[in-house]
């Protein structure tokens, strides 16, 4: 994948809840979000086990590759390299980047969670592939980051690496516009796409203020 | 490693337990017991997160490189493979053994629960390198396989494969006798070991009825 096929992917991360998507499955929320261009997954659930959590992302796997879009596993790199997933999402509670970056293919993405500029600098250096930059806005759903950063914060992280910097965090598509203009590559959502009314529009609507690359 | 050298290994597994351990920290425990000779721990807490597993097990690596000691981790294979841990066992709960059997390097052993002799031979065409049977007594501790077998049962499983089985649920130091004379490789303990008020007296008798092979 060239940086800008990369770039274009993190245009946006649809994170997987489901407490979010009740009564809705994760799998329909995620189908529906892919057919309206969602061209990254994060599938994420603390309260799983390994095989629940391989089980749903062998059953999302056939729909995110026929729509082009990636697959990252938030936390268990296991189960993302059996599934056969684009990457790994990583927070401080998680494995360390850098044992990480030596321990799986070259090829294999990993994002990481990052609040300021010189942790994201260090975890770029030790191999991270993205930046989850938060939380940009308050949030009722958990996050590995939890302090409050506005698009300040996240600005200074998007200054301070070469890699895409994704804002996270209370992003709705009413915010997209203003994170876009950070120069961030794109957001990474939970609720706004999880628990939306209409996740088609939810997931155009966070789309449109980032130009499509590849 | 031979496969006497594996199953001299396999006499016994210490399995760590932080409730049991208390107020004793487990890194303290294992000390002992491998002081004491046990060949063999397995590193599990379902409640910890990635970073402080691996913590754990970069902690008590040295210990049980020195004792030429066996190290597992529960659960998490990615946890493993970063520390260069010998191998893992799983549940089934956990990733699936032919899964994981296709993304590790052919020397790491992978464990795996089972309480009958089928999905014994099935675990082991998969890949397992050892079975862990059980419930053979019944245990207040948590283990992945519910019904109590009895030492009938562990027999059953004994004589239906080629690798090494281990007995598991309740077996105390008092029973290691009895578990021997099925044929089981040896014992996997939680409290019998970690609750023990003289790990290393325990740890000498669980080694007992097991004759060292290698």
């Amino acid at each position: 994948m060239t940086p800008a096929e990369l770039a274009a992917r993190l245009r946006l991360i649809v994170i997987t809840d489901r407490d979010s998507a009740a009564p809705r499955s994760i799998f329909d929320v995620v189908e529906e979000a892919l057919e309206a261009g969602a061209p990254a997954i994060q599938l994420r659930d603390k309260e799983a086990s390994a095989l629940e959590l391989y089980e749903a992302g062998k059953a999302l796997l056939p729909l995110i590759r026929k729509a082009g879009a990636l697959l990252f596993v938030n936390d268990r790199v296991d189960v993302a390299l059996a599934l056969g997933a684009d990457g790994v999402h990583v927070g401080p509670n998680d494995l360390p980047v850098k044992t990480l970056r030596a321990a799986v293919p070259g090829d294999f993405l990993i994002g990481a969670s990052a609040d300021d500029p010189s942790e994201a600098q260090t975890l770029v250096a030790d191999g991270a592939s993205y930046i989850g930059c938060g939380t940009v806005y308050a949030t009722t759903t958990k996050t590995d980051a939890g302090e409050v950063l506005g698009l300040e914060g996240l600005l200074r992280v998007v200054r301070a690496v070469a890699v895409p910097v994704l804002g996270i965090g209370g992003i709705t598509p009413e915010r997209a516009a203003r994170v876009a203009e950070t120069g961030a590559t794109g957001v990474a959502v939970v609720e706004a796409v999880m628990g939306a009314p209409d996740v088609s529009q939810a997931v155009s609507a966070l789309l449109a203020p980032w130009p499509r690359n590849a």
